[in-house]
């Protein structure tokens, strides 16, 4: 049941920019002009004509590597290594941007399958070669950053999961299906539905990112108030790692000690390569439907789905825009989020709740969950609203790539905690971004994903790139984790570790939790060559 | 805001028998010349008159922990040493009914609290002492018995948590509560209950089994269905290791790499002493209803239970009796599960249906649940059977004491497996158990917790106990364990690994998940004194 690119495959997407060529228009007029009351506007392109350093990797190597996927499945052109050499975040592209492609891997290898995996692991590990899990490219924290300094490494080699895109089991009595990693999201859906069944998990990243790496990653998507989160939807992985393979989750759920899923879950590459992942699916929904609501603050609007998510009353969809936020999206429909101004308020904050499921139960669900908005003072807004959130929803990274086309420094960030702090970490981390980009930076925020016990809060900054857009955005970047950790927070709601975030992960876990990070990482991969560099203090 | 000895509080359990005292009654004449139908009956009163092994500890040892939590909180008499020898399945009854306190701890030492608790562990692993955290006493996997054979290790500390007995902190606003681990279930609920809230965690133990001890073996009750798994209600936990404390969950779920909080839950004791436990709350409950329903067969009733799991449609409780089961909870109505017959048809399988929660809630949960149910071929027989198994449901262990009397074997089991497995689960568990202890045994079944994916399966046995009760049971429960591995199920759903599933865990996680759990064992317990034996293949 492999699929060989359906029409619901995004093109391969350039090494500087996200997604597909076709659907980078540039910034319109229009846009460009009202950019240009906030911002100084400079033409700004990435530069087309780096060269890729020179690959270190012995050919000796490299025809190991051919002798166990076959010499067609081992890449070393200068053009593949440089799509492999970073991830997605704002920094990852303006390093690509400016050049910089100091980390490109040696060589890109494309496995088959789960035998090929676990045979490429072992040489790498006999051979001290550096392993970088590749799915869609979408990382946003640097996981795909090997450091190899100091190491011994003899290089780096992309595993390039574009090959394992396989629906490898279905199981309708129990609800679940085995999906090979590589699969990105709308060609697992694809296959699925093919059943009349889905996975309903929709990141932002979703056109691009795959099912290994909402696995390694721990994704939340734009439905997971509904359908959980993707580590909540996951019941059995199988794991290849460079001392043998491992194949958890044999029930739902069990009391046959720690639960071992939960610790490859998040491991971002460093315990193994996720080779197969059974998740739980469902029903194709009969019906959606997504509407505005609007709330006097963005305290009100928290309360409000705090309410709903301690009642156990969410919807598919809940999200909340701040003030901020909101009011961008009223100015601009073509915007970040684009959910536009049916409504007409222009003041107060923007809810966007939505509703997936059998006709029956949708209207259950939305008979309880307006009652409950509406005793607790939102104003609902209809259909506008939501249609227009569902139509750019995987839209604005196109829109960051225009922006920095123009100078303009645009990142997200996201954190999450419990309830009776949201307010503090709110304040705080807006205040770091605020304080260190200036007076001119936008600051937006919304709550993406709810809990009984808590939320996550994702922010998107715009600020004046100046002449080293990375250099204005870094100490933002730091400034804004120093203050998650002093507030107490998790430095990481849905976007992973990374390299990027690895400083801060022992402020979370304390001393004994890295220890036990590098107890395991020592004894699944004695030789250190997966991802070194990555999630591991 | 601790609280000492509340009315909620049981009696300490004597040491061969469950619970109060004072409620065991005996079996009653009329139940006694029915099991007499049945098997023989032979009076087979417990010993009383066993002496403990001496204490092994050298004084001087001794001394140092007296220095560390008070002489008056550590413990060297016999009586008490005697009840923390060992849990309450039927083989540790079996045990110390024949005398045999092999296993008896050489002192029992109680903690005012997470600091003492440091103390002790890093006293235990300087002077090497093996420590066994006792809560409740409840375990039924043999979870209290420290094999120090061939360790080296000076003697056994029972680390009885009974002082430790606080509400830490509420955050009405997350609704979180922090717990210490002493607590049992009655009084964590009163604790709650005077602000209003609830945990609802209800396993069959519930009167005397603690909050430390529902995390270390990821209890499961009969709630589950509604208010989740003990594990899926903890947001945060601490806990105290040999080389340190390790603080987890800074926020409800995230992707700051592996869940660690999910390595620790189910740790059985064996990689820290679990000092706090952060969990959710919920408002007590204005209204409960429970109901019985009738189906045809246990392949239908679960067939429906699957429905409602997969429809995201299930009440609080959910439950289901085989044929066997249901036949004798009808025969008699004080028996195990107690639930009666109001409906008066006699044949087929019984189910319980629970609703808890506001009065809006439960009408239009019931309404639904009702008329699936109703389509899906169940007759639904009024409260009677609902309000029985209200009455009786903690009164099972008591009728086991009762039967071990007059010589009857009974003693349960259980497992979980997904749904596309459960016939064949249940076929092989089933007549791996009749073959063992014979045709004359009862084996009786229900599901207890059900998952959209999957189902638990918790069996009952009645047999002749014959001249040696022990000897009896053990092939049988060994042939249960291989049919459940063979069946490719999890070893246990709800009663943790302890020492007796042991054996059988690294068929479910494979080398490559034994040598992980051996990895983290060593990084937090460098002298391998926290519960030398148990859950670590």
């Amino acid at each position: 049941m492999t699929i060989e690119r359906p029409s619901v495959l995004q093109p391969e997407m350039p090494p500087t920019r996200w997604g597909d060529p076709a659907r980078a228009t540039g910034l319109p007029d229009g846009v460009r002009d009202l950019v240009g009351l906030v911002f100084p506007i400079q033409d700004t392109p990435a530069r087309a004509d780096v060269e890729v350093p020179a690959a270190r990797l012995a050919e000796d190597l490299v025809d190991g590597l051919r002798a166990i996927v076959g010499a067609e499945h081992v890449v070393t052109d200068d053009a593949l290594r440089r799509r492999r050499t970073r991830g997605r975040s704002t920094p990852d592209l303006l390093r690509q941007r400016s050049g910089d492609l100091a980390d490109a891997p040696d060589v890109v290898v494309r496995p088959s399958g789960h035998d090929d995996v676990v045979a490429v692991l072992a040489y790498a590990q006999e051979r001290r070669i550096a392993v970088v899990p590749f799915g869609g490219g979408t990382a946003v924290t640097g996981g795909l950053v090997a450091d190899t300094e100091g190491t011994g490494l003899a290089g780096v080699l992309s595993l390039d999961l574009g090959r394992m895109r396989g629906l490898l089991a279905l199981d309708p009595v129990s609800s679940t299906a085995s999906l090979e990693p590589g699969l990105r999201g709308p060609e697992a859906e694809a296959l699925l539905a093919e059943h009349g069944l889905m996975l309903g998990h929709f990141p932002q990243s979703f056109e691009y990112a795959t099912i290994g790496g909402f696995a390694a990653t721990r994704s939340s998507g734009q439905s997971s108030a509904g359908y959980g989160r993707f580590d909540a939807m996951v019941v059995a992985l199988r794991v290849a790692t460079p001392v043998g393979e491992v194949r958890l989750g044999a029930s739902p759920a069990n009391a046959s000690g720690p639960d071992l899923r939960e610790l490859f879950l998040g491991s971002e590459g460093a315990f193994g390569v996720i080779t197969e992942v059974t998740v739980r699916v469902r029903p194709l929904p009969e019906v959606k439907e997504y509407e505005g609501w609007r709330w006097a603050s963005f305290a009100d609007g928290a309360d409000a789905m705090r309410a709903l998510a301690q009642s156990d009353l969410l919807p598919t969809v809940i999200r909340l825009s701040d003030e901020n936020e909101t009011a961008i999206n009223l100015a601009d429909p073509e915007s970040i989020g684009g959910q536009g101004d049916a409504g007409g308020a222009g003041q107060g904050c923007q809810m966007i709740v939505g509703y997936e499921g059998t006709p029956a139960a949708v209207a259950a669900k939305k008979a309880a969950v307006t009652e409950a908005l509406t005793a607790l003072g939102g104003a609902a807004q209809g259909s506008g609203p939501g249609d227009a959130w569902v139509h750019g929803r995987f839209d604005a990274p196109y829109l960051r790539d225009s922006l920095l086309d123009v100078g303009v420094l645009v990142e997200t960030l996201e954190t999450v905690t419990f309830w009776g702090n949201r307010e503090n970490l709110y304040l705080r981390v807006k205040a770091a971004l605020q304080e260190t980009l200036g007076d001119s930076a936008m600051v937006l925020c919304h709550i993406s994903h709810v809990y009984a016990t808590g939320c996550s809060l994702y922010f998107t900054v715009a600020a004046p790139g100046g002449a080293d857009p990375l250099a204005t955005w870094l100490p933002a970047k730091a400034a804004a984790c120093e203050a998650i950790v002093a507030a107490g927070a998790s430095i990481t709601h849905h976007h992973a570790v990374g390299t990027d975030h690895r400083p801060y992960l022992t402020a979370e876990i304390g001393e004994v939790g890295a220890a036990v990070l590098r107890a395991v990482k020592k004894a699944v991969d004695p030789a250190g060559v997966l991802n070194p560099g990555v999630l591991i203090p």
